[in-house]
């Protein structure tokens, strides 16, 4: 995040789904948001009336904060969320189906981490640095559907990081297709998520649904947005997903057909030249920078690279030339950080300075 | 390696680079072979006179044949090891540059798992299942070089399962591009190879020299047999290597360009009728199947898949269509068994049964 | 196991519990039992009428036994599993507790791995190596019962290697206390047990209700068997137990205070010369050898080591000096095989020998 | 570290063994540090001339500090150092030996992480938060070597968080006997140390020359300060050292005798009221809080736990009765902050503030 000082809010927010992996990181990360102020913690019925402390597994390594522990879960409808403005989701693709629009209607601003309605032509899937502008879907989406809220999605875990660096080829050269594979961490699979049986000296060689969504969500969110929504890229992917031991942090290894040959030394003055469009900068949660490339001929590696920029950064290494395509190049995002809740919250900053909420 | 009885042989053979991580992999699947009697362990000049237990760090979880706790190590050179037939090279590159043709030079045939020889023109790159015939080119190398012993060689431990599955697609659809992306296991690096410090929670995206490795190797193996050397096929790699947190057993992640386009259920059924020459077949550590093709969403997997056919077998997963080439699929193979001393000894042992020795 | 060539028998048998990780560890080490054979797998009501392969999420990497394959499964009750004789039981205690007596009411041997019944006077807590004569104590609980079957359990994992060390040091120098600190395998905990978010990068300092066991069940094992039940062993333990990101394999190091003041020499000679009672050698399972010490300074390992003598033999290292007691060492035992299943099926073995059937 | 701010100061320091893992603590934790201004690094004669950033393999995932990048390596000499008062030492122990003297010689304060002098009676084995006191042995060693300079040194890495815990126990009960077991992370095995075989789903149950550590470095530090050195403390030790798979933080669990039978509670609230003695208190570097007990079952935890208090406080858990001796429990220590680079800048704190420079 930037070193700027932001002008301090006080807009309340709730975070729904919030005991579990992805909620955890929203608690974290909007613990001293100059902006937001978590008012409600919502969590399924089960834990309904605990405190956040008593429900919680708390998996982070970074302590719960104070104010956190002693809330009242309350459950997850817009009743029991009164005052709020914004709602952070973290909950399940089935249970976002159904829910958020329930809050939408009611007139908040849900900023979601499912998948549910990242298809939907009038919802936006997000990557401020990427395609901030798509944000205005949401006007579409209020007169479409009679909400005075909206919902906001942040795409898939890796898609993320990955579509940040095509962005920048894209830009500059014109991008036609790619092979992308993942080599993904266990936090993207949630808690408990995988069993340490299944993965200690070994590679899982499928994540279900991931590949159909690495394949389209890029195509999305590098596409034009029109009058009526947005129009995919015609760009193509081929997508292998595997997961691997590593606690956060995805790695992606691209090859990319561009629109012309380039040389590595101009695929990386593109990527490190990359700005986001000027309403994405400046936000608290903006990455700074948006994007690192690595020389070093074994970076980025999770462990040592996945904190970069807060966690926000999108890191890229070993930009090369591609004896298919043109070049290939390997990409490292934190997929809770970037990839999940820090990116919900970030969406949600671009929504606040674009007046839209 | 089949359940057929075979005709029991006693060839004298030798271990040169016997102390380190595949020459123990050698002495480990010597151990009671049905052909081969290991005559004479080699080390470098510091080991030597000392008997094995005393010089290896040994680091197989099966125990140190007994038979060879006790032999002195000798020097690498072919006087130290006079009386053997055949010489099983574990050494690395550079000193297997130097080496081994004088060994050649003195009558014996040197099996190499080293990367020096491949290129050559008048050296095989051999994997009996997928390219028999070319052990023919010895014939040249012997007349062209004036030995009495040969250099044979077996590819890198990543091209190989990969080859044995591209071998099967070539000869039924004909194949022309491929992408791969390796995840590659710990014991490829050697002992004490990758710091523990460098891979727990954490992936290393590059692996030195490996993907010119693997963009180059299977079009000599896939490539046709002239009167001067083999011809590479015209076949073109993209390659991504990787090291993670596995002992052993190497991911490959490939999508292919086949001749036309095929279903995943002929691409599975070419592979699964997939059968050696025959001259590779009924040989001692012949993969008995050649190859595996599971139908589980998440299979094959390092720890659970690496001893299919003791080592020896490639195992294909998850065959499915490709949206920018034809088909795509995972490999895996053992790395250090079939992918490097089970390889040479395969290559030894086909080399025997064709007269050739 | 003993090379020893058994006669073969053919006594009906079923697993109940079968689905489980230690469910599948006696469907894999009972496959080509010479004595036994599996006419039956029960599971839980949601899986009954299932097939075996189609119930069961096998996560060894030896594979499926081809005859277990497309057995279908049964539910857990004495009627459901007529005509067997002995019930290999993986349940959970808590259902133990209700299903066991059950069965060996019905006239079934029930081998038990479940913590159920241990404590209980009348039910042999048994290590055959280290107390095969306390299975005469099912004659006590026939009677007093008015069972034809009988209920037998072998011990908690981590008590397994570790009492059959103390045993072979009771029997020679006399045992007094002892600390035990054990570094646990994650099979220990089932399937899916342990998040790989919680053991990557990490260990767990506490095994629910393991110390309790571990401090108590040794005591049971060296006690004697009197008229009625075993005396205790007035032995005092101190545990504390450990998770590790291990797949296979507990450690425990130990220091004990013995009778008198011994050297490691004499402590290993004691050790190394530890033989089983005769009743309990010569069995298809029987450790072969019971115990093994090694002479490394870094030895017993996990992964190096569990497999010795098939898992079912006790290893022992680091024999020297204890500070402040008098010897300390390690101790390695594999937790599924001598720890679990095979434990079982050795107890069932001396069963079937003494003609307690 | 404390919330305080510190006068700023600016005394010339120099790292020597600048390179290594510690070396890089060190770098990493002086970067902005109030009081000490590194103005040299010095390595090896193989990288003298060299710039830090060409000649260090950084393996901290904190990126290595600007400042450090282009400063040039220079000899470990008092020479090469000319200007410096402090020299942190990360040196290996031979190399400590001859050299750190040289440098007290030429008038320098060596604060030491290496073992060479921690036995000499002369020489301080400091933790401040436990033995502040001792740090005025220096007053004897000044006088008795004739020189101006210094060394101090601080405990092994496994002693340190034990060390703190035992001290709050004895001084409130006295202690007399205890049996410590450790679970070490890799980092204190230095790079590249643990080789990736030797640990992935493996544990080494021998760290060399590690227990002899631990089981007098404590009597030490719990000694009390005479005028002819430190009087060790009467209390005896055993210990048992293991290696895990754990990038940073020591386990170790403990069962202690004391002067009188004590409840868990009493001993928590001794471990919870410990103080570090008034000089200790109020340094840049003193850990804030000295002691945090946590109350959950399983914790501490290496990964959740090692950076509490930045790294320095000491965490303790499961404090409970003891069968064989009164009190058992958990503590962890971050080995390469606490246990070594960050103890030894909180001991050249102390010296400062204790006007000893």
């Amino acid at each position: 995040m930037s070193a700027t000082v932001f002008p301090p809010m006080s807009i309340p927010v709730a975070v729904i789904g919030a005991t579990g992996s992805v909620g955890q990181r929203f608690v974290s990360l909007l613990d001293g948001h100059p902006w937001f102020k978590v008012v409600y913690l919502a969590a399924s019925d089960r834990s309904e009336g605990k405190s956040y402390a008593q429900a919680c597994r708390w998996i982070l390594s970074d302590p719960m904060p104070a104010w956190a522990r002693e809330m009242t879960l309350v459950p997850s409808t817009p009743q029991a969320v009164q005052g709020a403005q914004i709602v952070f989701s973290a909950l399940p693709a089935d249970q976002a189906r159904d829910l958020e629009p329930e809050f939408a209607r009611a007139g908040l601003a849900v900023c979601s981490n499912a998948s549910s309605y990242r298809r939907d032509t009038d919802v936006p899937l997000l990557l401020p640095e990427v395609n901030a502008e798509h944000i205005q879907l949401i006007r579409q989406q209020r007169i479409k559907r009679g909400w005075n809220g909206a919902i906001l999605t942040n795409p898939n875990c890796t898609s993320t990081g990955l579509t940040v660096a095509l962005k920048a080829l894209d830009d500059r050269f014109g991008l036609r297709r790619a092979f992308v594979v993942s080599l993904q961490a266990l936090s993207g699979a949630g808690y408990p998520g995988v069993s340490s049986l299944d993965i200690i000296d070994n590679v899982i060689p499928n994540i279900g649904g991931e590949e159909e969504k690495v394949e389209w969500e890029p195509r999305k969110m590098l596409g034009k947005l029109g009058s009526s929504g947005v129009e995919l890229a015609d760009i193509r992917f081929s997508a292998h997903t595997n997961r691997v031991a590593v606690i956060d942090g995805h790695i992606v290894c691209a090859s990319v057909e561009l629109g012309r040959a380039v040389s590595p030394e101009e695929a990386i003055e593109a990527l490190r030249n990359y700005q986001a469009a000027l309403p994405a900068r400046d936000l608290p949660s903006a990455p700074n920078p948006v994007l690192v490339v690595r020389d070093e001929a074994d970076r980025p590696q999770p462990r040592m690279d996945r904190m970069t920029g807060k966690g926000m950064t999108t890191v890229v290494g070993r930009v090369r030339l591609d004896p298919l395509f043109h070049i290939k190049f390997v990409v490292l995002s934190h997929n809770t950080i970037r990839g999940a809740a820090g990116g919900s919250i970030y969406n949600a900053e671009l929504l606040v300075k674009e007046g839209l909420l």
